[in-house]
């Protein structure tokens, strides 16, 4: 973390989940951090997720393609942690327009300005699991083609290649780690768009019995937010990730009711299966399991806790603090500027 | 060819290169053809290219993507040649976004109203060798990775991905044909921004000496257009393509030097070697060849023009018809209809 220490370190959707965990590790390694997040309400940027940082570091409230707003604050950046993403699967479905205008249209915009104003700036990009699609083997490499079932994924494949063009033109150094399944605190708590996990917790937290679609069967390899934290980490710091892509992922196979029984049991709760939603079914993967063998193998990394451990500290946390995830302030935020 | 008689068929880009060169097969062999082409002063559109035919088809003048010019021509047609694309290597690395807005978004909006308008329609996308970047391995197929060295050739993809999408979710049954190195009658002669070839015939045919960039060593298995069209027309009709991939190649690899030696040769100039300007050699692939074994294998394709043969047709096309496409007639062409 010594590596982190007064270094200028710009956090993409610093607001939302992965980012604000990853913005609270960067203050507390003695980065100079600005976070530029649009906060855009469907999306899981939270003002809570930083309390107790908002002093520490420079707030832009921007869509990262804005680049009247937030060119200023990209002058010089030496790491770039490029999180902002607008993340829907169904929503990617019912409006793929506005999902290519978030996703791709801004991530080019933002590209483009980065190559000129922090020239040869380190990037690591958070790609994810959608890109492969169905799996045509298990676990699933980097090799596995990708081939999204929704329109998101396609827009994440899209964007993880401007950045590899860019690299490949050198005028810019990226990473790319393809996340899966990462939980824990900090989650949005108002739609069930970004996994379903969260949305478990929610209603076991809630009293209600949780719902799992189909028999349940079907694994995913869950992963704490704090070991994705560790590995965008390890990613920024590396040399030998430059112009490369990596899978995040725990290995270890948790089937979809074995976490519901888990949600459910910590809570005091029931869960039961109920059929497939039709719109659910057609970009519903089925089992997948990721390979994180090559990042293992590069960075040393590999995670430390467990899917309950995990589990534990995820329910804990909303305990405390669900208010302000299941119903929190609404209202537009107001830029917040520090002096740099 | 009797399978395309009487068949409602859409080409879009069908003023353009490869696109004419459809037409008229279509035209001929019987079918109800609809022409939607926006026209781009930089793309290939031409009238000439469909002179003889303009009477016995519908032309819309509008982009794909104007659904409000273009919805009513999109009912109920059977067969969708997609080859509308803005195709700009260099073009796309100095604008983007208009890349980005010509392919993607003008793509996205008119799948989603094929899908409502012509639903299950049968569609050919035509992709492009651009879309592999630097071979890993040759000759490539299919399966080689996907890792454009320019923007241009990554909207490729992502347009690919959403006609794969889109036949996943059986909204459409598509088929996707990679074209490599095209050339012949009815290419533009504007500009050397679609291919070096017909560049080199515009140069010769004006008496001036070709310039080759680099030393010419590097191969390129050239297509001759009547081989291509043959191609799309086969998988149009064959139901195994659903949902399939092809690289179209001629498979015969030919140095830029020997291309330039022969249309040299045919026109009476000379031709030499000249260093790469920046902006080409970071896109420059190297030799390029690709393997159609798997469209030869399913559809029983193979072309029947040799490199020298499709030379031959070409210089005496643009000989007769050059005054066409290197001085065309400016000007935005007037949308015209035939009563339907």
């Amino acid at each position: 973390m010594e590596f982190y220490r007064g270094k200028r370190v710009l956090v993409t959707g610093g607001l939302g989940f992965i980012g604000s965990n990853l913005v609270r590790r960067l203050v507390k390694a003695g980065a100079s951090v600005t976070v530029i997040d649009a906060t855009y309400p469907d999306q899981g940027a939270n003002l809570f997720n930083l309390k107790g940082f908002l002093d520490e570091i420079v707030l832009v409230v921007s869509d990262i393609g804005n680049l009247e707003e937030i060119s200023s604050y990209l002058v010089d950046q030496e790491i770039i942690f490029n999180l902002a993403s607008s993340t829907s699967h169904i929503g990617s479905m019912q409006d793929p327009i506005k999902d290519l205008e978030r996703n791709c249209l801004s991530q080019l915009r933002f590209l483009r300005a980065v190559r000129e104003l922090s020239p040869g700036a380190r990037i690591i990009y958070t790609g994810s699991r959608s890109q492969y699609g169905t799996p045509l083997y298990q676990p699933m490499d980097e090799d596995h083609p990708t081939r999204p079932v929704d329109i998101n994924g396609i827009h994440k494949c899209t964007v993880e290649e401007y950045h590899r063009l860019f690299h490949h033109l050198s005028y810019i150094r990226f990473t790319s780690l393809r996340l899966t399944n990462v939980f824990g605190p900090r989650h949005q708590m108002l739609h069930d768009g970004h996994g379903f996990l969260n949305w478990f917790i929610r209603k076991a937290l809630a009293g209600e019995d949780i719902l799992v679609f189909g028999d349940g069967t079907q694994e995913r390899d869950f992963l704490y937010v704090e070991d994705a934290v560790e590995a965008l980490l390890l990613a920024g710091v590396s040399s030998e990730c430059e112009g490369e892509v990596y899978n995040v992922a725990s290995e270890i196979p948790v089937s979809v009711a074995e976490a519901a029984k888990a949600v459910a049991d910590m809570a005091g709760v029931k869960w039961k299966c109920v059929p497939y939603p039709q719109e659910r079914l057609s970009i519903e993967p089925g089992s997948v399991r990721l390979s994180s063998r090559k990042l293992r193998e590069t960075t040393g990394w590999s995670p430390h806790h467990t899917f309950l451990e995990g589990l534990e500290k995820t329910m804990e946390f909303y305990r405390r603090h669900g208010h302000r995830y299941f119903h929190p302030a609404k209202g537009r935020i107001i830029l917040e500027r520090k002096g740099k």
